[in-house]
């Protein structure tokens, strides 16, 4: 398969043009402060469908011939990928059919189902969605609609790093997220001949990589490596390949949540992480691509309360009370005179090694930092309530 | 005080270039089909320091001669109007100091000292805080920067009015938060004389209008009513006025949260609240305006696990199995096949009815929507394992 050239790029953004959101990049105080340099982001999490993906899917399926656009569009994915076929298959007037494994999360086939296209569920993972899908494919004569090793689809993808060329004055550091590797080699595409001394820096999540847990919570980018034809880009055209851990991810999203009020999702916060972490190298005016934004709400939940809770900002503690009236109230008056906020209490009469005339009680408080924490823990244990953390 | 006039709010818009930002506006696919009209979002959330108040300040306190500069700038405040003075003072070299309630989120206070200004933590609530920071100002000769009551702070919020007749083709409705009326009576003496068929409709938040609860999630529209000067206004200006509940504003949140990608505070999202629940009247192209991002994440994650579970996206259930090895599993096993995702397991072995051969469990189960939780509550049944929705 070919290279994509700038040329293709071009092309690629005049047919998207009035189709993808042209999506604003913002200066974060709060992460150039952090980062030690101005950081930008390119806030891709805003774009239609939730996710980049739309561009190369628009830009490859927008170029079908007549037949082809009748004969339909196939992919198997069970996330950004598919919903962006199946939007971009509803622009063009053709008909979509997604293959996704049995388990994909509800809302996610039902998001695809809402542009328009039949989704098929079939085995428990993708390796068995892309096999059904090359089969219905190779029966029906329909298109597959590859989500990365395809010039169209990388030149459409390339298309953000035009925007920022135009974006971004004095652009000297761009990190961008890897998976299969479209996003990364496209824009890497765009950006090269342009800004020649311009820093790449692709991320990768270290869960999915070899010796890695194999679980991520960046789903997007759940990779093993990137393909033949992004690879032999990525290789060329990268300074940097790094790696960020979900720990490391959970903080990026929590931060970019209630700095910057954008909601990111895990493949699309590593390159927030991986500046937070010291891992890009590089100096000057930084644009980290905030990829997408599809976190499933429950997940966005639990990486909340895990960012809150390592950050020192949440303490929940197990502790016991006389059980009778007025004692818990009297702890709760202590807390409050320190101007500790009790978010949850929660009262828990059978613990096993407690007296009958105590109760246990789980006390959720929100804090400050880690050391405000230890400075609660040490108060109740002064007020002659020892508590264990949770 | 005299009522600002649109070449007012033309020259707070000069004076904010390059300042404030033009936050941007998107139409929502979800919204508009959710409410039968083409919806655009105001995404001032997106404005530095998370809310527009920056507008109003920063046109407050830009016009301040030499003297009152070095004399610096008071308010109280326990939010963003509070945030906002800091920022603006500091863009212009001036000293601020805020008086706030002393159990203000340590969160804010620290943003607000972020910005470099003095906090100062007074009484209990914000009463006493204003009282403070007016003895203050007669003491200090300090400028005391009202919240709303002022033409040059109502002249800087109504700058969102006149980006708006350049961002929106078409323009038939506006909805707007109202707390003091600043930002509803800048934006409706904006648009008032430019687009003189527009419908302007205000949204308060129940819980702290007479006969509510006196509590509200959108604490930055926390106010009883307006003042003199806006309320003047906002009875000439407005089409209407109309009120949401908190369980509409969560509703808003989520939605705003999950399909627009977007943080949004309670205040900031009374609008969208007000049409999803046909509240607002007219037609055509409507722009709720997002007026801040600024929520706890605490209060969010409530938000959210609440939104989830009215929704029927989330089912917490109590039942029993037998205390032998293999019999959770069995149940586990039972939900695996049926496609139900469980989110959380607690053992509850010292439930007051049960017998010791058996042991207490609360499940949390992902589910689609109020129906597939009462299938899974039969199937349950069915499987020998009568639960109770908690």
């Amino acid at each position: 398969m070919p290279t994509p050239t700038l040329a293709d790029i071009q092309a690629a953004r005049a047919r998207l043009e009035g189709v993808a959101r042209e999506t604003p990049v913002y200066r974060s105080e709060t992460l150039s402060s952090a980062c030690g340099r101005d950081v930008h982001l390119k806030a891709e999490n805003l774009q239609r469908t939730g996710s980049f993906k739309i561009r190369g899917a628009y830009n490859r399926i927008s170029m079908l011939g007549e037949a082809e656009r009748r004969a339909g569009v196939v992919a198997a994915s069970a996330g950004n990928h598919g919903q962006a076929v199946a939007w971009a298959a509803r622009e063009v007037g053709a008909k979509a059919t997604i293959f996704m494994p049995q388990d994909s999360p509800m809302l996610k086939v039902d998001a695809t189902r809402h542009y328009g296209a039949e989704v098929v569920l079939t085995g428990p993972a993708i390796e068995e969605a892309l096999e059904e899908a090359l089969a219905y494919v190779a029966e029906s004569g329909a298109t597959f609609v590859h989500p990365f090793e395809d010039p169209l689809v990388i030149a459409g993808q390339g298309t953000i790093g035009l925007e920022l060329v135009d974006q971004v004055r004095d652009l000297e550091t761009v990190v961008i997220p890897i998976g299969g590797g479209g996003l990364a080699s496209g824009i890497a595409l765009a950006l090269r001949e342009s800004k020649p001394g311009l820093r790449i820096v692709g991320v990768q999540a270290a869960g999915t990589l070899p010796g890695g847990p194999g679980f991520t919570i960046a789903d997007g980018i759940a990779v093993k490596k990137p393909g033949e034809l992004t690879m032999s880009i990525l290789e060329r055209m990268l300074d940097d390949m790094v790696s960020v851990t979900d720990e490391e991810i959970s903080e990026a999203i929590v931060l970019l949540l209630e700095r910057t009020k954008l909601v990111v999702e895990g493949a699309g916060a590593v390159g927030v992480a991986a500046l937070l972490h010291d891992k890009v190298g590089g100096s000057g005016t930084t644009v980290p691509v905030l990829s997408g934004g599809n976190i499933d709400a429950t997940l966005l939940i639990s990486v909340m309360r895990h960012g809150l809770a390592s950050a020192g900002r949440f303490l929940v503690v197990r502790t016991r009370v006389a059980d009778r009236p007025g004692h818990l109230a009297k702890l709760l008056t202590l807390l409050a005179e320190e101007r500790v906020n009790v978010v949850e209490v929660e009262h828990q009469r059978e613990t096993p090694d407690m007296s009958v005339a105590e109760t246990g009680v789980e006390l959720t408080l929100l804090t400050r930092d880690p050391a405000h924490c230890e400075e609660v823990l040490a108060l109740l244990s002064e007020w002659g309530y020892p508590a264990v953390r949770l």
